[in-house]
């Protein structure tokens, strides 16, 4: 069967990381739907709690990276791009191309959520409020806990620092990453930890693309202007677009301090944008 | 030791599509039976609850793949069969084939699960009534949300099409899918996510053979014709072998739109159905 | 470092098998005693429940075969080596050594484990009594769902059939196993599910020696002769020594029927007793 | 961009140690952090419990290990750099500074983590006591369950011992271990299944920098001496620093006594202390 003509290049990258990053949300607010909205109308966690949100976020990312490395390298994450760009040669031209595609595969996979959840999300939350806004974008302390701006802002910043620290350890090829192409395995298993372990002050977006795209989709659908806030009222919306990108920065740049710059061999020539199966395997 | 001819090719494929299906099925039918049935005997989530089952389910299609993939691809769905057909060559003299394979498989699996948990059940819900239902087969909204047909026939649309993108994805040898044949392995993580994130609506069918061979097991073992309805008394079997079908092509038309089309290199030559590991493996 | 010599071959063999299966159970035997009696005295579930029993048991069985394989084969099970001696031209002349050193492994296992937990045992169940039974050894219905002697047989035969179905699938080199030499993984996998999906109605044994050997370890530390009796009082302890053997003999039979000779190509010579990696990796 | 000069291969080993431990930690301690203190805010498991515990502290091992591997062969454990000098002529003279690499690197993710949670750890344990201590140290039976010196000091020699004969196992490049540089993965693993079934009588430290790095990080904030003290006011400090190192030898000394010197071949050469790729995978 004939399936058209290939897209340019920049537009199949585009295409790439909006799939990509339209699979990770399916998958990521899915499962928060679920936790929070399924099994709230239930017994507790009997559609699933916080592990379930944990590992769907991390399989959602294992699996959104399979699906865009081949052709545009899998970012799926503004922060990651953003990082490739400053220390890795990713060409800086492509990179509000790779966030516009991001984000609209983000908003678009809430939309397909916000649809196929609406019965539920209407019977466990009828005004649209506070309750299920964690559903679909962030909140300091997860709209629970004492956290504030400030502290949701450091949170971000620490864990997009640990996310870029490690993929850039995983996925340099002169360090000793996983082989057999399952690097997106293990990237995957970074984001089930940060969900473990810093899920606590902010809901780990770790990714603008993640809360933005999620976050116009809530506002778009119902829940008005309080999606740009916060529990305190206060304009939140854009912490988990700043914070990440400095993060990013900060864990690129210490791991090519403490790791990158001492590995023996030949000079990094940078991540490829386009592996090749071949470089990926032994 | 002999162990008798080899069949000939049509029958050993169906012969891999029964076992592989039936191992899915024993899984996948045991771990609800055990988590609804075992555990409601005993103290809530006693014997595994929401996670269980979704863990369950997909390491019983990793081992399925595993299983029936050397001799006939391993499928294990009839709606990947069918896409595989629609967008991969697959031969549509072989869907008929494949497809009884597989519901047969998965009677098979829930009669040995239905004859295996048969005190658990007769004491659990002693007149075989919508309490123990969803050990064999799916209702909208699991029985207890607020989903009617409409809602599970859209959710099951959704599922299968994000199964469906990702399969193809995972097993396009021009794109980065995983090597030393671990696809199976990430596979059944697809099937782990979607139960988490795509649970709450209808079940995640996402496979009809999943849905009628052990909705025929429980209509022949005790349920009766309330076997073929849901729980406001409509006949609901056909939704979860329909709308399957539909996503199917959905999901697997995207990939080809979104991403196979733009793969740099030599044009597609389909899905290989008897994947020799050499294909597997750089 | 000098290490002594190396032991004649078949006693290198008991060793391995001893030392897979005592890592095995220190894990099995080990998670049990922490999620009953350590959650016992606790919150539910605060040292873990079901579900860390199932995974740990399964990351036993990866981390035993892992130890064993390259050596013994790493069966760390009896009726795994009896079906390899049915089916795969195992020597009969060691079918009685592996049995041996496998049950040797696991009682030395579970009696570190009993003395490990002998503080948390004897606050949570002073009288050594039914209570804490199923630390050590397996009952019908886990001591507490309706299952007499016939339904435990009926559901260890079908659980040892599934797992030697599939370790048959999954080792085949003919087949499409795992590469990399990460079969061991998949293989755990395989009992994880087993836990959730068959681990009503027995226990999950599915494996003579997991059974004898804590079994033995419990007799002779203070549990007296009810370690040989079920809940009902009846022995029991032949139950889950003989239903395995059965149960192996069918599944690895019907993998042989349903795909082993079906697969193209040359005929099987047999699993590898001593697997060279050479072999496994493409 | 320009990256600063190599560092002197010490040098470089210790920030690979520094790094790979600070991941670990973050992890480690991190989620610790979040199921004791984010949870006990909310509803039990809220944010995660006893199985996100194992699962996090598996995945930091698994991370720690990718991050280290290849320049200083990622110990991140001083009880793994001592039985590789006892057993496996890992030079004597790194001994001192990968311990002291290791502290300081768990001590950094330690103050990261007390910073991150410090409003939540505020809001939980405003007197920073007993409550919260096992945040970041261990405690005998984790401060609750009746366990004393001893039996938190025989607990650590067994984890610790059955860590290192299967890190031993599982690197051991004569033996069967995981190809496609994936040992890491499998090695995270060890930990989950220790976590589960031996994280009751002393907390799993099995790691001497895991604990005394993050008590250091306590008692400077605001913990004071009951950083050093268990939950009888005993000194404990020095139970997770001795008791690991004692297991890892009995532990590295059985497996090369029950498998390594029995593996067909040539002689051992010891485990790489800065794996090649090429040499992990055939």
């Amino acid at each position: 069967m004939t399936r058209g003509p290939k897209l340019p290049e920049l537009a199949a990258e585009m295409a790439a990381e909006f799939a990509g990053t339209m699979i990770l949300i399916l998958f990521g607010v899915g499962v928060v739907a679920q936790a929070v909205a399924g099994s709230g109308l239930g017994d507790p966690q009997s559609l699933g709690g916080h592990d379930a949100i944990a590992w769907a976020w991390g399989i959602g990312v294992t699996l959104g990276v399979y699906v865009a490395a081949r052709i545009s390298g899998g970012h799926i994450n503004p922060a990651v791009t953003f990082a490739l760009a400053v220390f890795k040669g990713f060409p800086w031209r492509k990179v509000l191309p790779f966030w516009f595609a991001q984000v609209l595969g983000a908003f678009t996979a809430a939309l397909i959520v916000r649809w196929n959840y609406s019965e539920i999300l209407q019977k466990f939350d009828p005004g649209l409020t506070e309750k299920s806004h964690i559903v679909f974008s962030t909140m300091p302390g997860n709209g629970t806990l004492p956290i504030g701006t400030w502290g949701a802002f450091r949170d971000q910043v620490i864990g997009t620092a640990i996310l870029l620290f490690l993929v850039l350890a995983l996925t340099d090829l002169r360090n000793a990453p996983p082989l057999a192409n399952l690097a997106p395995l293990i990237i995957g298993l970074i984001v089930v930890a940060i969900g473990m372990a810093f899920g606590s002050a902010a809901g780990y977006a770790i990714n603008p693309a993640r809360d933005l795209g999620p976050r116009l989709a809530q506002y778009l659908t119902g829940y008005g202007t309080d999606a740009w806030r916060d529990q305190y009222g206060h304009l939140y919306f854009w912490v988990p677009l700043v914070a990440p990108l400095i993060g990013a920065v900060i864990g690129a740049g210490l791991y090519i301090l403490l790791i990158g710059r001492n590995i023996p061999g030949e000079g990094d020539e940078g991540v490829p944008t386009r592996p090749e199966p071949e470089y990926d395997v032994t």
